[in-house]
């Protein structure tokens, strides 16, 4: 391993730093696999419960097992009050991935064996996070905005309840079908900032609850979460549909990027982003808005072909070109994108922190510590002289 | 870079990830230095808000500099008033580093540009964090207790106000020296777990407070924070002079450790632990709890001597060894151990962040994003194949 003793500064890219069994991403193919199975037969077939079900256990669910844990999350809606007492104390104008940072670690108070050794305390501790962080997330948003705060709905199930908490109305039911499948859409990704966080903080052996706060810090950086609602920002300034042109000319003269195009991964479109634009197009029939659909559109096929007439090269669609139009279109405040990203990323942050505790404590060494070259400090290579403060 | 594609379950050990110009620590020699200077003169000669500046500003302040960063620091100690609000809102058994974990992002409603571009901000950002985390940590104390919150005094320099806002008392001149001491001491150690998580959500140019927040939940876990707990246990369990032979030889028995004996990294005495050691020994004095050095001062010979004898290697002392009796003589309870460690972390944590954030931001790409080695689910190295629940 001596040649691996020095990847100075490149962020740890192309880089595999461990084995794992919870996702695949194969860019070439555009596809994606959560446990083995494929991102697209999921989302079509099984719902957001399911998939957490996957991610937790490693394998679908039979049907009892399905109602007994949708049953179990369902139980752990509700969050302790005085998270309420906390939400209402502060400014209004907080940033909601502040808030859910701050009030995830308070979630703990529900969970009696956080923290304890054995797969099925933090199992418990995962189910709680993703029914609390939803439940979190909605009252913020009805707290902010000085509303009432609506307690769960146990009839309806976890993305149809998330709605109603958020909205005070219960979703028809393709909307609420549309937001399920988002969800599940969202829900892993492999070794992203955020989940690396997860499962570093994890590796000291912190709880869970510790592991997931620090997740939805990453995840609130520029340059990982919030690419939608840029996204949402260009169709805004783009407005019109005779403006996509002149948009594009601007964008490839600077040699700039257009939002929601591209990735780092995918060398075709990106297979979330093929099942959200259909939906995107049928959000906007319902809710009598196809604007954002339709210009989202009309840029996506304008862009392919000036790339290629321009620049020679494909480029292709990805996760947020068209979540920014669908969730704008279903009525999600532009700053809560991130938050939704979060309630949905918390299975895989979840299935992360347990096969970084769990399934390697064997093989892995105790915790992610890396070294840094030191390159001197203003004296140089060689050590200060101390000089006391009279004399400096 | 090919032949580094690949580091799988090491927890990235001995691979140094990145240059830095903060900290160095120099294992064989026993030196650990702080932007160019070593820790034995800033811990004899500078006090904390010094250290603090040196790491923040990579060099030492003159006079009315300091003056200045002191004043500052001291306006920044009150925190916004719902943040007691909250900690009164929980339930008194709560963690205290999952309670300071928690509060931290609430430091932001007292910094209207955090997050915003410019060294500047951050660097307001970073004394904002300082002597407010300072207060929370206090305050969570008092209020657990079912006592007053005591404001901060701003005759007092930053260790002796804690101390007092901690107690209600203040402080000894003798006691406030160590404990700024100790602070200087524990200030910055290179790229340890917690830093690292720092550095990591700060790469996704995520704001300080979010960053700090996660590296709190990272010294939260038993493998990274903590240890100067497990000695003082270690201590307690041993309870008098006659019971250490005793102890070391079941230990040495069991092929086990001794707490606070041992690093990965010093090859010698920590240099922290031969400052921490006199200073442990004469609080004891002055507190008339004598017991706990003198544990501590002949479990340390005779361990030395035993493992020499039976392992035929030398043995050392680390920071946590002579922190555990100190901390506990003067007063701080064992649950506070790590929020005290991070109350004086937070400066290296700053630092680090600013240079992850300004410093590196030319030469390093976007953020850290490691990749991870997919080894198949339950289905084998191929895609499962969907079943409907119906079927299952």
């Amino acid at each position: 391993m001596n040649e691996c003793m020095s990847i100075l500064n490149t962020g740890l890219r192309g880089v595999n730093i461990a084995s794992s069994k919870i996702c695949d991403v194969r860019g070439k193919e555009g596809k994606l696999i959560y446990r083995g199975f494929l991102v697209q037969d999921l989302a079509k077939r099984a719902g957001f419960e399911e998939v957490c079900f996957l991610l937790l256990y490693e394998r679908l669910p039979k049907k009892e097992e399905l109602l007994d844990f949708g049953q179990s999350l369902k139980q752990k809606r509700a969050v302790p009050e005085n998270i309420m007492t906390c939400l209402k104390a502060l400014p209004k104008d907080m940033n909601p991935m502040d808030v859910l940072q701050m009030a995830t670690p308070l979630l703990i108070q529900n969970d009696k064996a956080a923290g304890e050794p054995g797969i099925e305390n933090t199992l418990y501790s995962a189910e709680n996070l993703i029914s609390g962080m939803a439940t979190i997330t909605a009252a913020w948003d009805r707290i902010r905005n000085s509303r009432e705060v609506i307690p769960p709905n146990n009839d309806l199930n976890h993305a149809a309840n998330f709605l109603y908490m958020l909205t005070g109305k219960i979703p028809d039911p393709e909307t609420a079908q549309f937001f399920d499948i988002s969800l599940v859409l969202h829900a892993e990704h492999s070794f992203n900032a955020s989940t690396f966080t997860a499962r570093q903080v994890a590796s000291t052996r912190a709880h869970i609850y510790a592991s997931v706060s620090a997740a939805i810090g990453s995840l609130s950086g520029a340059l990982h979460g919030g690419a939608n609602v840029r996204v949402m920002k260009m169709l805004k300034e783009i407005g019109s549909m005779d403006k996509i042109d002149a948009y594009i000319s601007s964008v490839l003269d600077a040699n700039d990027l257009i939002m929601g195009l591209g990735h780092a991964v995918y060398e075709t479109d990106d297979p979330r982003a093929l099942i959200l634009g259909p939906m995107s197009k049928r959000m906007g029939e319902i809710t009598g808005q196809p604007l954002w659909y339709e210009l989202s559109r009309e840029l996506e096929k304008k862009a392919k072909a000036a790339f290629m007439a321009r620049k020679h090269r494909e480029i292709y669609c990805n996760v947020d070109f068209y979540s920014a139009s669908l969730f704008y279109t279903m009525g999600i405040p532009m700053d809560l994108f991130s938050p939704v990203f979060a309630i949905s990323r918390i299975s895989g942050w979840s299935a992360h922190v347990i096969e970084e505790q769990f399934a390697m404590a064997a093989p892995k060494p105790s915790l992610y510590r890396p070294g840094a070259t030191y390159v001197g400090s203003y004296c140089g290579p060689d050590e200060c002289v101390f000089v006391d403060l009279d004399k400096r």
